[in-house]
């Protein structure tokens, strides 16, 4: 059966960015560039013309950009969008006759052909624009037409005449114009989605009296120290009422004590769920003003959203149907086999009434939107459902775009970039497991220089209270630094878990595991956080490095170079209009000094091989005068294992001296 | 706004092979297999089931089998296919609660937990199945019910046995199971779509007679000659009525003698257009009789499709509103400006009557396909539209799925692709212009080892009427024995334009050109098949051995070996069974001898490393007696200028005579 239009002659493929087919959006944030690529093409050598369209959803007009021939077929435009929320972008071609013919004159013209009736052709054409154009325009594209009419010389002239090109494709026929078959997906989010500084603690430790349960109020006293380290999200762990049956004692212990407060990730009791707040820890309006408080600092509040049960939870009596039943007539707590977990109880995302399920777990969500919450930090999402998430997070953002989500994947590498593409701002991963050179090197150019970019914010945590790595362990201090700079230079988005962090915490549960010794999941801390070795004023002048050097809010500009050390990494990023440049050098080794010779692409760089050029370490001041490609460098970890170089390609000679001429 | 159906909680992602986002079909020959593999995966730990389904198109029903778990959530299944058409595949994956269930009962079972509870829920699974089971598979499954039901050591061991979960499997409830979004297609074709041995002959030079004319009845005397060589197609240039309006001359002159015969591409004159037979090759009874005669030798009759128009082609003044008219009334020639070919009129394509024009041209292919013909040989398909070739190969196909088109696709990469992708079974390509070792390695990976292999057969030809590389211009009879060897054994399907070829004619019209002097496209040439010198012999030889070694039927099989020598290229090929290994080598200096050292990666073709294995080089006969990795090669361009070694993995030994026990 022949088409309903046989003449579209123009085909497009490969369009860049486009997710699975179009199926998921592409993510950006307020201001960023987007560049769409694609090949089009069409038989013969007709010359074609081609546009990039986006529109904010729900609008009913597209703007629309020219898009640039690369070669090969290939074409490239691009936009920027001002406002947060979702975009859509397509692409379109056309066959161009009057750029055809006019490019196809010229050569005629050049040969000394006879181009007369070349010229009557190319009348033909401004004619059938004319149609097509404003008044003012056609009045002038009429003129143009009469000039070839006339023909000879002066009509050659005026026809290759760069106004009358202009005036045509203002009204460019586009006639049996191709548009690309898919709109594509674009979540705009504000800047925070990408660039951050995150800060984990407990509440609950927050006391200035040792043993002493921490309230909100404890927390307000303790926001000018995360502030003096620079933090800018402040993530805490669920703040709702802590279940009482089969709560865990000290150490995950099944046996727990009078006093054991129990892990803040079983929540509900009596005293409420997931909309209520721990009595201890204070009221709503406690927390509201902690949030007041918190803004005075310039931090912003992120809450823990765990969708699940304590087997008090007000919901197990209240919606027994939206929980597994067992044949005895218990409910199913969770699992994984032969390991049992009494203390929770996962939601059914199987059962007959998930409409209600999913209603009143995006009240949950909307519920801490309501009290001022922008950031939520998703514990376990790998347990609920893609679609869930998809449907949730969309919800959210469809009222608040400015809606973050951090999703704590800590799943497969499918499951995990599947939850990315399904909605989540910005996602955990397998940062803490990657700690040689090759390692960081493979990971951190799969999450930034590949399409993972285009869906994927990583957040890069060095440890949570989960996850102290073995390397932490076992390097000292020396590992806690360098292991905090690389989370902080290799991505936009990163946080630590603390005060545990910056104050070295490193005993592990047991020789090869990688849960804390006492961990604070079970028990009240009192951390001294004035402790002379606290990693405390490194963090702040890392994050001041990071707030003053544009190179480090972005996530695709990271360039791995070259160390002849096995042990030192080293890799640059720049901001986007190229006026930052800013180089990393780390030593993964928390035991020795090691030194080698950096190797870098300076015509990247933008630097003259032929200039010294400086390398200024924002960290200790020190400015080294380098030269060439390659430079030396050695880093001791008992001081500070790394460099973080500002670039700057200008120094000073003796043309800058006041009298040199 | 929720889903209709949110408990569907497997996704599935990334199924190869799927060619831009299913709007394109992949290829496949009669009987090869088709692997399918895909991301499929879901929330939390549960396991799931895949199956891969495919039916024929109009089918109602699938055939379902089974997919096997890859690891990292990617799974495989493949099926072949038997019959000649149009195909479509997909897949589908979901949540195996018995699967699940069963995995995990393994486990607490081990850890010598209490599974009371769990033999129960798993009795409760089993009496769902019933309702869904045979009657016969519901009696057994009843039994099984009872077993766990009763509980104790007993229940668990049959909960756990294979019977139950071959019947719970065939009776598997599927609930909620996701299909994947899209029907991938598939074409099927006969085996010479993939494997075949081309030759490009004009029959107006086959006359016994100097000077006069060739006719159909003198191509028969020729086909013995091309049969001894062991070509299966025979591809003929257009066989229609030649235009006499602006026909060119010799060498491509506008000046045109009085016995001229013209280019056979300038289609149509009062003698008749498309359809019709130039009547000094003979009538259309003769062509008829030529396919028997080539049956007979087991060669099979390729033609010639150019869909263009000579000045006097009666489609011209019967459908002048197919071309496109000029304001001085006279029609559109063919131009690449500043060069104008007047002998040939284009069709215009976007023509209001583009239906009857596509109609029309369908009608041509129609016409020879109704006289026998089967395989076409498509000139310039890029200067028609994709959509226009789409319809029409679909369209021939339908009822004549045996069609086979070769697309003379000289043109830029996308477009040489995108011809492919719209239905050409094959496809020209650069071949003639990859001649070094790094431009053949990295052409023909491309070509073999990546998507590409998908959706383009490549067709490889050494030489055309219109292309005398410049290798072959200095390179001598070495050269053209070389190339003939790499067309011949780097893909399955390759053809040469003899009895130029074999002769090695090297002649260029000018230096740095690549057209033949006194090219056969303009004039009747007699050429004397008999020279000793001809390469007759070594090509009946190569396609003798190509017949004989299944390794060189297949597309995706090719490798490339390290040779510390840049002249010299060796690769190998093996059968799908891999009982048929062989290595070719070829010396690419067509004038000094060249030696090296050939690295081979023996656990990739099966051979012990510690036992000698044997090279038999089927071009001359000789056998090396080869061991390890590295071996010698030697290769003198002056006798011949490869290796085409079978490997033998078994050599004899002491033990296998006859009294050794």
């Amino acid at each position: 059966m022949q088409p309903e239009e046989g003449r579209n002659r123009v085909i497009i493929e490969d369009v860049t960015p486009e997710i699975d087919a179009g199926r998921y959006p592409i993510k950006r944030i307020v201001g960023e560039e987007t560049v769409v690529q694609a090949d089009i093409l069409a038989d013969g050598h007709d010359a074609l013309s081609c546009a990039l369209l986006y529109r904010k959803e729900g609008d009913a007009k597209w703007t629309e950009l020219p898009m640039e021939p690369l070669g090969d077929d290939r074409w490239r435009g691009s936009f920027r969008v001002q406002e947060l929320g979702r975009y859509c972008y397509t692409v379109l071609g056309w066959i161009d006759h009057f750029k055809t013919w006019s490019r196809d004159l010229a050569k005629r013209v050049q040969a000394g052909q006879d181009v007369s009736v070349d010229l009557l052709i190319g009348a033909e054409l401004v004619e059938a624009a004319l149609k097509r154009a404003t008044l003012v325009h056609a009045g002038w594209l009429s003129t143009f037409a009469d000039a070839l009419r006339a023909g000879g010389a002066e009509g050659a002239r005026q026809a290759l005449s760069p106004e009358l090109a202009r005036l045509m494709h203002l009204c460019d026929e586009r006639r049996f114009a191709t548009t690309y078959d898919k709109e594509l997906g674009l979540v705009v989010d504000r800047e925070r989605a990408r660039f951050g500084a995150w800060y984990e603690l407990f509440p609950r430790s927050c006391s200035a009296v040792p043993g002493r349960h921490g309230t909100f109020k404890d927390l307000e006293e303790r926001l000018e120290y995360v502030a003096s380290m620079g933090f800018d999200v402040l993530y805490l762990p669920p703040i709702h009422p802590i279940g009482r049956s089969f709560r865990k004692g000290r150490n995950n212990s099944t046996v727990v004590g009078q006093d054991d407060p129990g892990s803040p990730w079983a929540i509900g009791s009596v005293e409420g769920g997931h909309k209520a707040i721990h009595p201890e820890l204070g009221t709503l309006d406690d927390f509201r003003h902690l949030i007041e408080a918190a803004t005075q600092y310039g931090i912003e509040l992120a809450l823990d959203i765990a969708f699940q049960c304590a087997p008090d939870h007000p919901y197990v009596s209240e919606h027994p149907e939206w929980f597994r039943r067992r044949p005895d007539g218990t409910i199913q707590y969770a699992e994984n086999p032969p390991k049992k977990y009494q203390d929770i109880y996962p939601f059914d995302f199987e059962t007959e009434q998930w409409r209600e399920l999913w209603e009143e777990l995006k009240s949950v969500v909307q519920f801490w939107v309501d009290q001022g919450v922008r950031i939520f930090r998703v514990d376990n999402p790998h347990t609920k459902p893609f679609r869930f998430w998809e449907w949730l997070i969309a919800e959210i953002k469809r009222d608040c775009p400015e809606a973050i989500f951090l999703a704590e994947a800590f799943t497969r590498p499918k499951a995990l970039y599947g939850l990315a593409k399904v909605g989540f701002t910005q996602s955990y991963n397998y940062f803490p497991w990657r700690n040689t050179k090759w390692e960081l090197t493979q990971y951190l150019t799969e999450l930034t220089q590949t399409q993972v970019r285009e869906f994927m914010g990583a957040n890069l945590w060095p440890n949570t209270p989960d996850i102290l790595p073995e390397y932490l362990q076992f390097g000292g201090r020396p590992a806690f630094m360098a292991r905090l700079i690389l989370a902080a230079t290799l991505g936009p988005s990163y946080g630590i878990y603390g005060p545990s962090y910056e104050l070295c915490e490193s005993r592990p549960i047991a020789p090869g595991r990688e849960e804390y010794l006492d961990s604070e999941k079970y028990e009240i801390k009192s951390w001294d956080i004035d402790q002379p070795d606290s990693l405390r004023e490194l963090i702040g002048r890392v994050n001041q490095i990071r707030h003053e050097n544009p190179a480090f809010r972005a996530n695709h500009n990271l360039h791995f170079h070259e160390v002849d050390n096995e042990q030192i990494i080293a890799y640059s990023k720049s901001s986007e209009d190229r006026s930052n440049e800013v180089l990393v050098v780390v030593n993964l080794d928390p035991h020795y000094k090691q030194s080698g010779f950096i190797t870098l692409p300076l015509e990247d760089l933008g630097i003259d091989p032929r200039q010294p050029y400086q390398a200024h370490d924002l960290l200790t001041d020190a400015r080294y005068l380098w030269h060439g490609t390659r430079n030396y460098v050695e880093l001791n970890p008992q001081t500070v294992p790394a460099h973080i170089f500002v670039i700057r390609r200008r120094v000073r000679t003796e043309h800058d001296f006041d009298y040199y001429l």
